[in-house]
């Protein structure tokens, strides 16, 4: 599943279906695609929810023993098998050496969050000491903007898109109140054009050649987790630093969904969440990324024991300040208190998983997934006959990640995923949309092929009532 | 194992020594103390580690399947018995229902925070609106001093005890000098007398009525992770609102160790750690307290998703600017990221065992055990003919945890913890001091007994050796 320089994945969709003689919306399609699959057999390293245990299913409909159809890793990942043995063996330690294990054991404690730092780097395209990980999103969103907010004099706005994660907003505001600004006055939020579902570059890039001078801060999520839009992190970060800006990313549905390279496109920092495509666990550790270029600079941080070298971490000589970050840890100068054991296992063994595999591999196979997603949308669904949907996701592969979002016409996103779910289609609903997500690592080809078929289904059933009524 | 009204422990075990005829220096009196102790068996609740497992012992002097004599729980606390099935359980539901897992399963992550509320609010003496779990601890400390450090014209300074615990004083620094002033002028430290080892409540006092119109804040280590001193929370609360200074504590070595009442003694904020004496394995959630006070009052806070109200989670009105404190949420409101379900499992797993006992209970026996341990160290131990040591924990049982601190003479800390550690005692160390501390919910008069008995031998075998040279 290699994608040679460029070429569309309906390119390469078409051509299999030549090659094989079978038609796209052939099941057998979907079922030679997986055979063909060279990573669809990563899927047996995750617990994949039965049908049996889900709610809403009605289990005269289906062999309760089948696996269910689950689209919403951007949600939530899966859980990775070995996940139960990391954690037991951090566990075993615990029992059998107790305070012992900060230094000994199968993952010494006092460095637990280590051995998660050379795979994330490799996710975000950071270098090892530009990468940590430590407490959760939001919070390392906080810790990086007290760091690269400094509005002063002229140049105090921050600038976000439309529709930021509630949190990221949130966090904003604080910032901005929190330095003395009128959050009313200090925000620029930059929009889709009317009638559009997202945000062109060329209108960042025009705001920001307007109103850069007064912008301190850029924050963007790098893939939208409301519309799926992956931005173009690299033009948009050079452009942010023409004028002057600081540029961090929100990475929530980024990291582990499409390459990054942050180093090389000169990210000064970005924040991520490990519990969607990184398949961590609910509320499990986040993940920060500071640019090199600002280790020797003065960044003001706020400092805790742990944003030590392993040697001074009890050291409080008297009058010492706040440290600069210190060389030698990079982004691990950000930390505050002492990794989680709990958390940094179930990470450690999520990560491993992405190691077998590789996120550019993982990428090519997503790329033609969701465009085959794409693909039975619009030919299957999204016709008078069945439904008209709009979809909110830019159709071009290399300005998404996994995910699709629609807004379905004449019947509401509630009906539809209700319905779907009585068959065992896990999807998201937000608001009046469906986010769809196959996560490359653990769906197949079939599992879109199962989706459009009972999505088809589900729209035909709940016509049929209204008429009914 | 009650104490009535102020009775020294002391007295205590005096009577029971005449009660059964024993010296209190004769094993046997050991063991039946823990015949009577109600609340012996909570020790079946927790793995003890094993000789066997340990580093450094020396395996052809002991048993190697016998217990080790652990008196290190102010620094890491045992592993519950039970932690290992709520972990399991909240990764099951994981495994099975993935993102339903949110808001159904055996503990829905959503609210996975809220099973340790009651029990949290009682350890510490709070409204449950007024204790949240969230973080850790440096980090709480941080969005605590955001709300509570606001300093304005002369009212800029904060006081703290000398050698408050390093994270803390890099917060400290750390957060003068975000408010732009300079840490040397801005920082009062309070101090023990020439030649003593602990601070006088009064001297406290005293800095306060001659300083206080200039101090904004004060942070004090409620039990000092260092001396072990308790501070008078009550009295110098009580002195900080009289000078019109707001005050927090750092209760990382207090919460499970002594009884709190932060609502009743009007502590403005407190925060800590868990997995210390509440035993919930290395890095794991910490805790905060709100005075409901405060509720209604315009703090400034750093806002994230998770301290709004459910309903208002996802909602981002244009112009919302930062929230003040929801009444509904209380300490809740400060939380900014969605709850880990992998802490709060082994959270909700200690807890539970708090439930059984009661911190009543628990102190009443602690005071009685650390006394026995006060007690054997100054009459077995520091005296001419084995080894004076220096101890820097108050005397006054109701002036410490279960914690006391010494520092030996003529030979040190550390040839003295390695030697011991050949026969599995585990205590710890930090530079010429050691610290000892009998957790009562686990920790049995023979332990103590038996950790004087190792110890003398070892003063003696290190003397030996030195005579040898
Ligand atoms: C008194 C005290 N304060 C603060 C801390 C820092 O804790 P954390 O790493 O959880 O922030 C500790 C840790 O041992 C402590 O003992
Ligand atoms: C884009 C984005 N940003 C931020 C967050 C907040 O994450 P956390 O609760 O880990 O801070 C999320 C959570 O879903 C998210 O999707």
């Amino acid at each position: 599943f290699h994608l040679t320089n460029g070429r569309h994945p309906q390119e390469f969709l078409n051509q299999k279906s030549n090659e094989w003689n079978l038609s796209l919306h052939n099941k057998e399609y979907a079922t030679k695609m997986d055979e063909h699959d060279p990573i669809g057999d990563m899927r047996k390293h995750f617990h994949y929810p039965k049908l049996n245990d889900l709610p809403n299913v009605d289990k005269s409909r289906v062999n309760p023993d089948d696996e269910c159809t689950y689209l919403c890793g951007q949600s939530l990942g899966l859980m990775p098998k070995r996940a139960e043995n990391y954690v037991l063996s951090s566990m075993n330690d615990w029992a059998k050496i107790a305070v012992y294990g900060h230094f000994l054991g199968s993952n010494p404690w006092a460095k637990c969050d280590y051995p998660c730092i050379p795979q994330m780097s490799l996710l975000v395209g950071g270098h090892m000491k530009e990468v940590g990980v430590m407490n959760q999103l939001s919070t390392n969103l906080h810790f990086m903007m007290m760091s690269f907010y400094q509005p002063k004099g002229n140049r105090y706005k921050i600038l976000y898109e439309e529709r930021a994660f509630p949190s990221d907003q949130y966090a904003i505001n604080s910032q901005i109140e929190l330095r003395g600004y009128d959050p009313n006055e200090s925000k620029v939020i930059v929009k889709s054009r009317e009638g559009e579902t997202y945000i062109r570059t060329k209108d960042i890039l025009d705001v920001l050649k307007r109103e850069g001078e007064s912008i301190a801060l850029i924050l963007i999520g790098g893939v939208h987790y409301y519309t799926g839009q992956l931005f173009d992190i690299e033009t948009i970060t050079r452009a942010a630093h023409e004028q002057g800006c600081y540029i961090g990313w929100d990475l929530a549905h980024a990291v582990g969904n499409i390459p990054l390279k942050l180093h090389e496109w000169n990210v000064d920092f970005a924040v991520w969440c490990t519990y969607k495509y990184l398949n961590s666990g609910a509320g499990c550790i986040g993940g920060l990324f500071i640019h090199s270029n600002h280790f020797q600079s003065k960044l003001f941080k706020l400092n805790g024991w742990w944003g030590n070298r392993d040697s001074t971490r009890f050291a409080m000589a008297d009058g010492k300040e706040s440290v600069l970050i210190d060389t030698e840890l990079g982004a691990n100068g950000y930390r505050i208190s002492n990794p989680s054991i709990h958390q940094c296992a179930t990470l450690a063994a999520s990560l491993e998983v992405f190691e077998e595999v590789g996120i550019e591999q993982l990428r090519s196979k997503s790329i033609i997934l969701t465009q085959y997603l794409q693909y039975l949308l619009d030919t299957e669904i999204n016709n008078d006959s069945v439904c008209t949907f709009k979809t909110l996701t830019p159709t071009d592969p290399r300005q998404r990640g996994a995910q699709i979002s629609i807004r379905p016409n004449e019947i509401t996103a509630q009906q539809l995923h209700d319905e779907m779910e009585k068959t065992g289609v896990v999807i998201d609903i937000r608001d009046d949309i469906i986010r769809i997500a196959p996560a490359p690592l653990y769906n197949s080809f079939y599992d879109v092929y199962k989706f459009i078929t009972i999505l088809k289904e589900a729209i035909i059933t709940i016509r049929a009532l209204r008429l009914k009524h």
